[in-house]
């Protein structure tokens, strides 16, 4: 492989292998690509991703490369957000690699000597500017949600007390892209026919992780959610109970009153969602006992979230399939589809909570770690040899700086500990890409790649 | 009316007439009384209640009476609940009067000068003393209970996380009569074909109704129920409200996965369970905002405990009959019964709470008054032109002395607010005994009766 880079740096870039044969390449790992060029071709390979720091003269071979250009981090990040030239064509491989393996930090990239993401798999990438990726998924989110919006609201006027009323709907005032709501639709494009009972049972099970949002922001004593004061805060916790309670009621009634569901697949979608709030109860419960725990492996981790996020995305896939008539094994594929996307989906939440700023999260950066959340990185840096003075003070403290929990996420950084969680979250993410390719083609299988990938892009 | 008692009086006890006609009767109800005393013979007459106080001598007719005895109310008691004479056969028309008419407080009722309980209508009672009242009844708990207590305990085992299957578990160790339960059944029996599905879906409902109750109690921060700690003491609030969302989901999942319960039914069940867990969330709400409120209304009273009882007793009704394959008209008969079973329950529930004693209870009696709940006896006191010092200062104070307790007590006695309560619970009596009176005759049809009456007796 690294032969074949040494050829192709000579070849396409002009430097000779005198001089790359003194390189020390590091192999930071590879990715399954696949791009749509037009109608009739799809670029479909493994790439492989090779780092290296030199100081060389290039001349270029202008039968492949027609410019260069030097970037630092910085404008690098501009001309991914598209603020330097509207027009600019961004290969998909690059946005890919970019993507994967360098938004955190350069400098990191090229000192690290292991994998970061190996054999992963990205979903259809796409050429045209125009389709800048996730374009597809906003299209289909675009084209769903306004449906999806109205069965919700007019099932939360089920409850015509006006201060319960209030309460059931007042999450849905703080915006959300609905994701779980819509779907259910999606899988069900994707997979056989999906039709109005879909947006009914994407309105369930919204509505469903909307009364989840409530209780834990009670259990968890959490006064923000999306930016806005949570459900207790607003109202006071009897009430927000109450809220809870109607809205998971409201989202059984619905199923069981909607024309577009038939009897027969009512039995599978009541005992499915039944398990689900059961399932996301429990991880509820297991997150709360992990604070009072010395010792939490990565296996309980992966148990805990497998509930408390993973079930609602796989009910989501599981059930679409099923209302669109799909047969068991692709049930069961779709099913494993959402387990490893709620999976990545947790996982990269945890992340973006230590890596993000506090304006884009809509409460406290670095919270997780203040309140000592065992997350994946939390539980790589407490069984780390390393000394983390920083994040063993901060970690479960309640309250510090600014200053000292920047500290502590740097600690993390140079443990590994986010660089491991992020492989982590890679690994769930190749595994939902391989479930989507034992399906068909189609451009509603596209969403599905597109939506996997957006657990890493956060689109918003 | 008080010539033929005087007429009675002289033929069967001896009084003369020249004694009784200068006798004041107090005319103090009427009910309608229905027993059977052998296959083929049902007494079915409207009996009148007359009360006089008096010093007579007695000369009894042999051919109608045996003998007599003079009884103080100690006594009385004694014998109506078989502590004297295992074998002393008790006319089951007396014992409707002591139950509708002298069980509060003897003295009042022979002084007070209306009428306490009109065209009250009793279930078909017995005479064989081995036929205690409510025996049918009992024997058909007795019969049903074990099996559904396995279904509800087999249901709560689903979940394997074993602090959350504690807490949900928690409130069946405290007993009950399992009464919601069993129910279904009774109805189902009563009007078609009971059978396997009416377990279920008794167990779904009793699940359903100790999930309320496990979040009622945190939300009125009681910390007794059944005698034992509330959920939310026994462990904490954020795994009391995690244990009762579970409780829900368990209640439809165990619906959509019975064989016994057809995919037809399913959607019906579904929907009327929704709807209740619904109307008892905004019943409770109403509930908590009363406290607030300077004026609460009888109509407000009892639109919310429609909702926060009665929904209950009516969607067991309902859907039992429904699951029986009762026709439209029965099911809505059965829901009407329910409903007026809900209510007469919860009135009942609100004056043994005044007028029953702290460890029959297991909670303080009297806690009503002190939280400052609006029951039909409060709306009552606080509309009546009457002075009540002791009960404006206790009701709501959220503490006072049990001597302050009684004085309050005891002027809801003397403003006719108990009494006034007590007649409101027997209308809703007569109501749904009338309800019963649509259906066949048969054994099952005696078991509800007796259940409709139970609320007033409260066999434990």
């Amino acid at each position: 492989m690294i032969s074949a880079a040494k050829r192709k740096l000579d070849q396409e870039l002009g430097i000779p292998l005198s001089v790359t044969s003194e390189w020390d390449f590091i192999h930071i790992g590879s990715f399954q690509y696949r791009c749509r060029w037009d109608e009739n071709w799809i670029e479909h390979e493994i790439d492989h991703v090779l780092v290296v720091k030199a100081d060389v003269v290039v001349a270029p071979n202008p039968n492949e490369i027609s410019d260069i250009k030097w970037v630092d981090l910085e404008l690098l990040d501009q001309i991914m957000d598209g603020e330097v030239s509207d027009d600019m064509v961004i290969a998909p491989w690059f946005r890919a690699i970019h993507d994967l393996y360098i938004m955190d930090n350069y400098d990191e990239t090229l000192e690290h000597s292991d994998v970061i993401a190996e054999n992963c798999m990205m979903g259809d990438l796409r050429m045209d500017p125009r389709n800048t990726p996730g374009q597809s998924l906003l299209d289909a989110l675009g084209s769903h949600r306004e449906i999806v919006e109205g069965v919700i609201m007019s099932s939360l006027g089920k409850m015509e007390q006006e201060r319960l009323h209030g309460a059931m709907t007042h999450l849905f005032a703080g915006g959300g892209k609905r994701l779980r709501a819509i779907l259910p639709r999606l899988v069900g494009d994707a997979v056989g026919e999906g039709h109005d009972g879909h947006y009914t049972l994407g309105a369930c099970i919204e509505i469903i992780h909307n009364f989840t949002l409530v209780h834990d922001d009670i259990m968890d004593q959490d006064p923000i959610r999306r930016g806005l004061d949570a459900v207790h805060v607003a109202y006071d916790d009897a009430t927000a109970i109450n809220a809870g309670d109607a809205m998971l009621a409201v989202g059984f009634e619905i199923l069981a009153e909607t024309p577009h569901i038939e009897h027969e697949s009512l039995a599978f979608l009541v005992k499915s969602i039944g398990e689900m709030v059961r399932r996301v109860a429990e991880g509820q419960m297991v997150d709360i006992e992990f604070e009072d725990r010395d010792e939490v492996s990565e296996e309980d981790y992966i148990a805990m979230i497998t509930g408390k996020t993973s079930a609602m995305f796989e009910t989501c896939a599981m059930t679409g399939a099923k209302l669109a008539g799909a047969d068991d094994s692709v049930v069961e594929n779709m099913a494993n589809w959402g387990m490893n996307l709620g999976l990545c989906f947790q996982m990269m939440d945890d992340l973006i909570d230590v890596t993000g700023d506090t304006e884009t999260l809509g409460k406290p950066a670095g919270s997780d770690i203040v309140q000592g959340k065992r997350t994946l990185i939390a539980i790589h840096a407490m069984r780390s040899d390393l000394e983390l003075p920083m994040f063993s003070k901060v970690f479960g403290s309640g309250d510090c700086s600014e200053a000292d929990l920047a500290e502590a996420v740097e600690e993390l950084r140079s443990s590994g500990s986010i660089k491991y969680a992020k492989q982590r979250a890679m690994q769930h993410h190749s595994m939902a890409h391989a479930c989507l390719d034992q399906l068909g083609g189609g451009s509603a299988v596209d969403v599905l790649r597109e939506l996997t990938d957006f657990q890493l892009i956060r689109i918003n």
